[in-house]
């Protein structure tokens, strides 16, 4: 498997279904004390812009294995007016430092970019308005784990559907299961735009466009809530107008099926009303959880001896607890 | 005994000699080069405003017990006007990576929220004005250390007593001990709340309030010195008049009698004079590094198997050295 | 040997050998998957100002060796105004904290104050327009590396001389060896400072001034580029003149010696261009790789046992591959 991850479409079914097998065997490591699997390797944070939370879990993540982090949330000096350097220069030092580099930029294609020139794998912790894959790999795990299979689901996707990368880089990798239909609800001036719709037309993905999330809502055995992005529209009132419209409260959650879950990459900003939290069907922060595993698994699979063998008898022998 | 560390009233006699002797231990632990008794943990340092002396500390302590720190002085963030993150749902998903959380926060009470909704133990790192109870342990174990008992002491605590936390928690913890007598020493405008004071005489504590520090001096086994702060006064000249008459400097020290110490919670800006240093009453220096070793016991408290287990043997068999 | 590393100008002829040969060594250490010879030791990363660069090749060192890492980019807070504490205040700390302390400051000399009050080692790693004995000392190492030997070579430094204390001190450590020659390349506005020349003349090493870098560069076994910086100009026109003169290109590395090395200490800003990246004499990337090679000899020596014992037996044993 390609050690970089750069995007949702570098996956096929078979390497998806390689790393949720190998995020579930790293909840049994993490669960159990850890691992010295990487003991001795370096992984360098590298945010040209600050996401505490996505720093975090990629940390934990590789501390949880064994190894170490070098970090920042200020990467941007690097290539600052002041001193100038291409991001390309950055990478070639920190790629003869580091084991693996964990990057967030705020260009699109810069990870891309990173990958050309980097002697070590590169992970894309988010790119602009581009993509930010291993979000929709912990999006794929936890709806594994939450519903026992992928194939055969239906999903409603909300909000902001043009600008938020999290549900495109999820359609994407959803396109690799069987019989799955997607929903697309977002407010009219913020739809699913041509180029993801006609991504799953041409892998035979089903899906809609409903504006109606009071409608979409009892269909659907997963509910994928996002933000809805106050910068997006005209006037404050039609913006609280949107907003009003794709809020989950209890009433709506009521509405969904017993069996379903209701999902949100994080930060909400009331788009979940509190009141939510304590339904079983709430699966937000065991979703943020299960971003730890697959982090897991993928650095596993970067600076470690590669996917096949996280499951196997290595792994064991390297236990902490 | 409970894993979270919220403010100083928690504590009780008995647990307070149970961390100070867990301390002692760390002490011995940390000169030894260290433990793997945290190995496979994770710290999260999550400052919503910086200081990086008290990170350092609680970072430090980790890692001579062998654990992995994630960090941040950027946590803000994280509640921003644009993500728009309740603290509640931060440590939430923060709890859900890491085995402990040493939080820093703003707003009084911000540490005792956090504890409602974590799933691991909360070890506050001061709350805006209200409680830094870290640092009343620390200082609890160096009169301990300097002056081999608590029970008898006299105590004058010096300078902004309305906003200075540190001395509010020290002056509870001191409650537990017998026979301790405090004199509270503040410019006018500046004096102990009377909530600290109803406290005490609740709990049967002796104290006087006397501003003038030349008397009280000679009369105490602990002078702790705090800063005056610029902001409480309403003129340049009435504070330059007030902080004038609280320094500390070799006259003053001289006055203190010989088996005495003097202490301060750092950082200092001039109310201890540099030319006080060297004499073995100044604390200040060993009390900063005392901290190390208080933070050690609460950590091995909180994620490991508990205070009662620090001191004895499986705390030997995880030495480095 | 001392344990602080403040100034090129500390080291002889034997130190400089025995630092090369522990840094080979460690290049052997890291490519097997590092050592345990520091585990249980913490690492201070005290950045006045921040230098991304310079901290991740510090902080990858010292966990390669096994040791831990406290980090900040911000420690001016330590002595910002509202706070007002001294360095010295700051390091009396901090080293009651940590084993090794690594520090960048704004002010010149300010490591060697810090020394003073230190109870563990101080590295510089930059003080102001004074010293940056670090960068001197990988890049010997790179040209012994590179071209085999130190003595009997001629180098050519170019770029501001003035105010770049990166050319100082690799000046200091070359005036340890035999027979070498130095070129100082620099527009007229910003020649090596007389204090450099006169240090050079009394170790009888042969220099020249010549601000022709092509009737230079085909002269030298190393060119030395630096940066131009735009502020040490009165006009954006001369300054626009003289960067220009002294840009490495294709053309110029074609004018240099087949068997010669092109250096920089990095960040670039366009003063050597992108095509000259894969020319065999490019050594830059290299060079910047040696810094996190040198940094663990120099941390073994300062925390761990001292030099003499980086290459033996206890160190093989040490190791994790």
């Amino acid at each position: 498997m390609n050690r970089h991850v750069l995007g949702a479409k570098q996956f096929d079914r078979a390497q998806l279904e390689s790393i949720m097998a190998a995020a579930q065997g790293m909840e049994q490591v993490a669960r159990s004390g850890g691992s010295h699997l990487l003991t001795g390797k370096v992984m360098a944070s590298l945010f040209f812009e600050p996401s505490t939370r996505t720093r975090f879990s990629f940390e934990t993540a590789m501390t949880r294995l064994g190894g170490h982090v070098i970090s920042t949330e200020n990467a941007s000096q690097f290539s600052s007016a002041i001193k100038g350097e291409t991001l390309e220069d950055s990478i070639r030092v920190i790629s003869s430092y580091a084991d693996v580099i964990v990057m967030r930029h705020y260009e699109i294609g810069a990870a891309a970019r990173a990958a050309r020139i980097s002697s070590v794998p590169i992970l894309n912790a988010g790119d602009g308005a581009g993509e930010h894959p291993t979000q929709a790999l912990l999006d794929l795990y936890t709806i594994q784990k939450e519903l026992g299979s992928i194939d055969g689901i239906s999903i409603a996707m909300v909000g902001d559907l043009t600008y938020g990368r999290t549900v495109h880089s999820l359609a994407y990798v959803l396109a690799n299961f069987r019989d799955v239909t997607i929903w697309f609800t977002a407010p009219e001036n913020t739809p699913i735009p041509q180029a993801v719709k006609d991504y799953l037309a041409e892998k035979g993905v089903r899906y809609h466009e409903d504006t109606d999330l009071r409608r979409v809502a009892g269909l659907v055995d997963v509910l994928y809530q996002t933000r809805v992005q106050r910068e997006r529209f005209p006037s404050e009132e039609e913006y609280k107008k949107a907003a009003g419209k794709y809020i989950v409260d209890r009433e709506l959650l009521d509405s969904m099926k017993q069996r379903s879950i209701l999902m949100h990459p994080l930060p909400r900003a009331g788009e979940i009303a509190t009141e939510c939290d304590n339904d079983p069907r709430a699966a937000y922060f065991r979703q943020a959880e299960n971003g730890v595993y697959v982090r897991m698994a993928l650095l596993a699979n970067a600076v470690g001896k590669g996917m096949t063998l996280v499951n196997n008898r290595e792994m064991k022998d390297q236990l902490i607890g």
